[in-house]
């Protein structure tokens, strides 16, 4: 029977790491005393196993868990659910990473116009890409859109949503999407918007109606608070659409970076990956940040790359470091820095457009 | 202007906790440098206000925020973003708990039923629900039905689905229902079934039609995995289902179980709340068990109480020790313990049951 490999990093004593791992292979599969168990087929197809367990630091430990493709089926949610669902209440372990077989990703789209498509629309050719960020809320829409335009004249790639944006009372979707969508029209720059979608289902489908009737083809969700089977769902509705995947909710290090965003979300369908760059208001190291932009660009089971869109904090003076760090396979979102700079904000960004368009690439 | 009021705990430094604090009351409202807001208002009304700054022990910090109730607007999952979206990324902190408005809180429904609906389904009176677990995972719905069969015979309140049970190949949502019903039925005992939801807001609703066309009256959800705003959804649309809420992904200790649990899956309507006792296979410490079960059960906005379920790894030993801990507020959980009995689990499950009705509640 098909099997998904989960690693895990489990903090422990090296004489209880072998019934600890056992435990968590139980758990995350058929969560009962196995002498419970009648079924010889249960107990060779269905109950995890460990396959390895290897001490990677003084009572750090890499366990290796082979679990049952068929505890899985074709949901997302489910996914997850027999990744870490009960295991992320125990404080002494994290899911490291996973090992999915072909079939299952296959299930699942992966980006649908990927970190190629994104810089094809923005007509960036193979240098990184810019992104800014529509801030603070409480802005009512016209002022939103204004903001916009001055970032476009900049000659700015993408603008985001500020995550913090909704359907709030002083800016309904739906008419910040008209306004803002009318500025970039207005401004003859290339610049795309890419509003930030909340809610349930349902709701998350009226705001891409709303967006797309406003011209809009990019949205940003929020995959761990949507739920991840709904993002995989809108995703295949959606084929025309591009998604950034913001990583809000997702916890600090109880489920890797590399694997939830690199792996996970871009199974899912994610075509940019905002994460918590180094250096800035998140604790995420370098080698973390290496480790995400590495997943998220690397051939894994034939899915478009998704482009890595470090953020947090970020500066102008921060890009030549950042582009030495990620070279041109990048996104470099720069937001409440370019906000700051007030009524020279166009001269900001256009200072920010030109350093990474002027970068030497290796 | 309205406000919330979150409190979070903060490991920090005596001297870097106030502008820790600040950081914390900026990330969760506008995200961006002070300086660059022109609008009185928006500094007045939108930004995050640090009210308290409290030493619990030492390096350990209580900090209450003021959060713009404006900001959350009426959706469950934009609550969970305002009160701690990009904070989960920070290492140094837990959400410890919240505040909300009376006007919050009654956007949403709260439980159903609550415990006392359960208990009056259960023709329970005063004393501790009981209930149990289908399990393993890979049975066909035959053989789940017969263990339910059993569990029944034996005088169980309610019979919840294992949480990896899902929509699988080896045992379909709507199959599954069917049988377990009818089994139960056939029983002629007063249990009820409570099958787990999965998948995106579709599937979910499908699923529940297909419940309610078996006869079934009462669900279990996994809010962390759906998402919260799909749980208010699907709540606000089935007034006559109850609700088992189940703790899969609420991670361990960066939302504080008490608050998650007990207030926000309470106020999304969760009528049951299952979580991991002290003392089973999970960390929990009996305070937090406690404040978990006074939390669910407390007069708080006016919402219907929940009834708390302690679980994960519980046996009858134990069952006299958590009614003298909970007292008969309370619903008990054995499932492997149960089905390790085998051929005597109708027996085991009387034992359990008469225990639970023969103990003199205080």
């Amino acid at each position: 029977m098909s099997r998904l490999i989960a690693t895990y990093h489990v903090r422990s004593d090296a004489r209880a790491i072998a019934a600890r791992a056992q435990g968590i292979a139980v758990e995350q599969s058929v969560e009962m005393p196995l002498s419970a168990i009648e079924d010889r087929q249960i107990l060779d197809d269905i109950v995890g196993r460990v396959d390895d367990i290897r001490e990677i630091s003084p009572g750090l430990f890499a366990v290796r868990i082979a679990l049952a493709r068929a505890t899985v089926g074709d949901d997302a949610g489910q996914l997850i659910n027999m990744l870490f669902g009960n295991t992320s209440l125990q404080e002494d372990v994290v899911l490291h990473d996973a090992e999915l077989p072909d079939d299952l990703v296959a299930k699942f789209a992966g980006p649908n116009i990927g970190f190629a498509g994104l810089r094809e629309r923005a007509g960036a050719g193979k240098r990184a890409l810019t992104c800014s960020a529509l801030k603070p809320q409480g802005l009512a829409p016209s002022r939103l859109a204004g903001l916009a335009a001055r970032f476009a004249r900049g000659g700015i790639d993408y603008i985001k949503d500020d995550h913090g944006l909704a359907d709030q009372s002083y800016s309904p979707f739906a008419a910040r999407c008209e306004a803002v969508a009318k500025a970039l029209r207005e401004s003859g720059a290339h610049a795309r918007y890419v509003p930030s979608l909340t809610g349930d289902l349902d709701a998350l489908r009226a705001q891409i109606a709303a967006a797309k009737s406003a011209g809009i083809d990019t949205v940003m969700v929020q995959p761990m608070i949507m739920g991840l089977s709904n993002f995989s769902r809108l995703v295949a509705e959606n084929r025309d659409l591009a998604f950034f995947a913001h990583p809000t909710l997702a916890g600090a290090a109880r489920i890797a970076p590399p694997f939830l965003f690199g792996k996970v979300f871009r199974m899912l369908g994610a075509d940019a990956l905002v994460f918590p760059n180094h250096g800035g208001r998140f604790g995420y190291t370098p080698e973390t940040c290496r480790a995400i932009a590495g997943k998220a660009l690397a051939e894994w089971h034939g899915l478009k790359p998704a482009v890595p869109v470090p953020a947090g904090g970020m500066t102008i003076h921060r890009v030549a470091e950042m582009l030495d760090f990620y070279g041109s396979e990048v996104m470099l979102l720069i937001g409440g820095a370019l906000l700051d700079a007030r009524e020279r904000l166009t001269e900001a960004t256009a200072a920010f457009v030109e350093t990474v368009k002027g970068y030497r690439y290796g």
